[in-house]
């Protein structure tokens, strides 16, 4: 991935910053974790914000690579991915342009999500589902926590039925095509801008 | 493209609605080309969507086949490429999951945008530009009009000088991350949203 090195470096003043990849264990503790994450976010002069993006569910390096670029833009405290041998793959590397540099990534494997979330839940995140329900909200009226972590489902099964139960809501994206559903890496993208509209309006009104 | 013509029927029942692609000409009557979209909308039981995505400065076949999903699930009016030729690509059809079945696309090459603009501009569309300048308004506080037609920019170079002038107004997506910027499909995909968010939220106001 040399290539990709050299050309996040030529664009950016933040050569010392090291890669780091963290994989999540149980065991870790979850403080480290967070604090490690933060420190980050301070080393590059990034906003804090508190979205986690989980796409342990996601096959596709395209997929993968793309939400990586555009949660690292936006800004998200982590990308989650259910294997760190995707970073190695070339379509990653083409469809990220070395975002994987600049975005802490976790690696939970798909066994392994329902502790993860019911962790992530103690620590006061809101594990919303992206994923069309019964009971989804529509993404026109769903409000963000400031803690929030989006769980991305497969590009063909979606989220199992055994994760539903974990989450703490749906939330859909209203869509009138006859195609049935948009690719989950725009789907991811509309869900982490809409948080990030949210947020910016909201510090708006604080100041 | 028999395996996407052939999934596409099986996920809908408007099987006897033709595939219609609109060359665009200066000598074409304009009033012709919107009532044939309109047609299109009621026959398809979609909204009547005023809003037009040109992607007439876009090279790569996966961000054009991207788009024509996005734009086609959205209830977009109609996609303009720069060549129809790209229809025929594979790596376009693979993206775009037959939607170019369903979604008017019209032909305007890159040298015929500056009149099609400004034919636009006389139908009352406001001609809106994705793009970073020092006058562009945030995603966050731009208000859509109802009809407005989005210009997305070249991969590489944006949107070029001499059409900048013949926008109404810049909108860009404010991007914190270190990478430089989102992919032109997802750039577009969150103004398309940006735009059905707001047209969603007026019309459940004037209910």
């Amino acid at each position: 991935i040399g290539s990709h090195l050299a050309e996040a470096d030529s664009q950016t003043e933040w050569t010392d910053v090291q890669k780091k990849i963290i994989p999540w264990k149980n065991s870790t503790p979850s403080l480290d974790l967070e604090m490690a994450f933060q420190d980050r976010a301070v080393k590059l002069g990034k906003s804090n914000s508190r979205l986690i993006v989980v796409a342990s569910l996601i096959d596709k390096p395209t997929n993968l690579g793309g939400l990586c670029r555009t949660s690292e833009i936006f800004g998200a405290s982590a990308l989650v991915v259910g294997s760190l041998h995707y970073i190695q793959d070339k379509q990653f590397q083409h469809l990220s342009v070395s975002a994987e540099q600049w975005l802490p990534l976790v690696e939970v494997k798909p066994s392994q999500l329902v502790d993860y979330l019911q962790q992530k839940k103690t620590e006061g995140y809101t594990i919303i589902g992206v994923e069309q329900t019964a009971k989804s909200f529509d993404l026109t009226e769903y409000c963000f926590p400031e803690k929030s972590l989006l769980l991305l489902g497969n590009e063909h099964e979606g989220i199992p039925a055994n994760l539903i139960h974990h989450l703490d809501v749906c939330v859909e994206i209203p869509q009138q095509g006859i195609i049935r559903s948009l690719n989950v890496h725009v789907s991811g993208a509309l869900l982490i801008w809409e948080y990030t509209r949210q947020q910016v309006i909201k510090q708006k009104q604080q100041q």
